[in-house]
């Protein structure tokens, strides 16, 4: 694997969820395959769980780990081309990624969608520029719009809580004070077209993702409906596509409660967290032990490694 | 040792001055009992000593380490339970303790006072929560009410300066320009509280810690007599316990001169750091060589290396 | 060597050179040199290629590294004698130098220009303190008047590209909307006193640097002039040192374009980054072949690292 920007990048999902899994009991048995390499961590935006889990990975596999919020500790940096640089920005991409590459082996990154400007988000402005400019792999720790490493711990963490062999998976739109981006729910979506599964997705209207994305997933808007049967429940906030980035619905009726996950067929609970309680989720959903929300930022450091175990062996 | 909080949680203060000595002799003699573990250093509050000592001890253990300032690279957490959390707190620490937990060894935090609100500082509440929902090893990098490592340090520098075996140390109050926390007096007396000493403390009116720790300690209001015969003067800002948080008094006259170390047995100076020259004390006095600052700073490793190596052994 | 402040502390620039691009042929050939030791590097201000390469240069050669941001980790220093510290600085120099040294073998510092105070800026205030109160080698990461380490990297990338013994170097003033320091165009110059070369500076009327640093090197003002039969140009922005700090010039005939290289010896394009595309240069000029902005950046990790391979020797 030469990049992890996208869950297609993967050869096989099911392989590496097997890996991954594989790791996760023996975590430091690759704990030389890094050495002597160094992997640079770009923050664009804040970040807990990424931060840390995917420094985690790396030292299990021992690499260097150099971590830079670019922000405060750089500056802005220009991706248009041809522009005269005369304003904010003080230093374009072109040059960025390709000094970053003279001091790392690998680049991760992480830029949040602007949810401003649709067309510069979809094309994904900032990780597309590190693969052209940077000359070396990029992994992706959640771009404008998908989060592939997020739904490769979510991967591991249906395997690893089935107990039938093709599930009911649900993935569940629930209100939230503030605009988000779409890219979990993207990736989660994508990921779960790999999966044998019956897979449904519920939101209010005018909450629909990119149809270029859901493709042919089923969307039923009746979320009560939806959960009938559910052997997983992952829930999410994000932001209206269509009235893109607007927050258009704030109602508490889509907040994931007990008396909902009783429809399920005793439901595994899956958020990648961070997760606003009783908003998103009831105390007595979150707090019950359906909720496997810890476990699943857990498989975030083995999601990490098994993708930087890829990498390296391909550098 | 679980968790080390609290000064308390040493089993025997004396025992533990004489190995973080052992220690600072050849301070690598640990240094592979880390390998492959993590330890997390959280700071929800700015730092220099603390930031690099316990980064320098981790490393003498052979810890990999990985530092985040909860604020500017993460979010604000939410600490109360049952909250409809749809303001600015992004997540509960429930989820934030249990998942860092799933990235590191052991937790460090640094959490200041409030100084707003006497009964949630006196909760402790972020150490606390991190203790109650990490299910980690939790360090106190200096909370709401104590600075335990520092206090440590604190014990080891008298140690090697004593040299009278039961020695009178004073604690003196000097003025601050701003409201600082009592954590680091809170500390020194309840490690002084273990210590053969003859233990005074010394402020103006009002400025009296909390009874619940100054307990039977001795104060005296006349800083002049205090010093009288004294082997340590340990001098610190605090801001009013009883009108909580305020600064009630910047007197000048409790500043620390040369004139009033000569009411002294010689004593040594001592202040945690980051001192305010010709506030806290004067130039005169901070220059002497009866002053061990540095050395008292230089001793924040070896508190953190001792209690991080007795953590180690017991997980 | 025992501090690296200024390109003179190098015996032999020459000499230093070659060994640079011996140690890049096998940047691993000295990785236990630093073992058991730590590096701390201090960010008094933003850095994207230094905080990278200092990094990657430590860890080459196996040294622990700590990274610090002072301004938004830690605190704001007082660095005059004498003064009674009851404003907004928390710490004084000599107390922060001299803790920083017991938990670190060798400091790095960034501390950029004023660019309001001429003469605080030539005192080198920051530095010099370090130097004076911590005890322990000094690196200059850049300072408010030099930048060894990118010197050092730019007669690294002179050396592996000239292609005739006496090579013409121009260094140009170009555009810029922002004053920035005269750090880099400093050190430049007094590397290039080291040179045997045919040495021109060219910028409009009012950008002459300070002449205690030009000394007798050859100033042009007319920058087509300069250009003539060059092998390099290095080209940077400064603001005024005569109108201390000011941006007295925006003129956009300085920039560097494609007809001005015509007037070259097939001169190579160098600039420190980061660089304001169609302002300092046109994109034509840095995308072309000549360009050799990135590989003078993958130097910086060797200038570093030879750097810290000399004072390591020396500890």
């Amino acid at each position: 694997m030469q990049h992890y920007t996208h869950i297609n990048d993967l050869d096989s999902l099911q392989k590496t969820v097997a890996e991954a899994i594989d790791l996760k009991n023996n975590e430091l048995q690759f704990k030389t395959l890094g050495e002597g390499k160094t992997i640079c961590l770009l923050f664009f935006n804040n970040s807990l769980r990424t931060r840390l889990s995917t420094q985690k990975a790396a030292q299990n596999l021992g690499l260097n780990t150099v971590v830079m919020n670019f922000g405060s500790e750089g500056w802005q940096l220009e991706f248009e081309d041809g522009v005269v640089m005369d304003e904010d920005k003080s230093e374009h991409v072109k040059e960025a990624a390709a000094v970053v590459a003279q001091y790392c082996d690998i680049v991760a990154i992480r830029a949040f969608a602007s949810l401003t400007d649709k067309e510069k988000d979809k094309a994904e402005i900032v990780i597309n520029s590190f693969k052209k400019y940077a000359g070396i792999p990029v992994v992706n720790m959640e771009s404008a719009i998908g989060h592939p490493l997020q739904a490769l711990a979510d991967a591991i963490t249906m395997e690893e809580y089935k107990v039938v062999h093709k599930p009911k998976v649900v993935l569940s739109w629930a209100p939230h004070p503030k605009a988000l981006p779409q890219a979990v729910a993207n990736s989660f979506v994508e990921m779960m077209q790999l999966q044998d599964a019956d897979f449904v997705i519920t939101h209010p209207e005018g909450y629909e993702l990119d149809t270029e994305i859901t493709k042919n997933s089923t969307i039923e808007y009746n979320q009560e409906k939806a959960f009938e049967n559910a052997d997983f429940v992952y829930v999410k906030n994000w932001s209206s596509f269509k009235d893109y980035g607007k927050v258009v619905n704030k109602d508490k009726n889509w907040t994931v409660t007990a008396d909902k996950m009783k429809l399920t067929n005793n439901a595994k609970f899956m958020h990648c967290l961070p997760v606003r309680r009783n908003v998103i989720v009831a105390d007595e959903v979150i707090d019950s032990e359906n909720s496997v929300v810890i476990e699943q930022a857990n498989n975030r450091t083995y999601s990490a490694q098994i993708v930087l175990k890829k990498i390296l062996e391909n550098l």
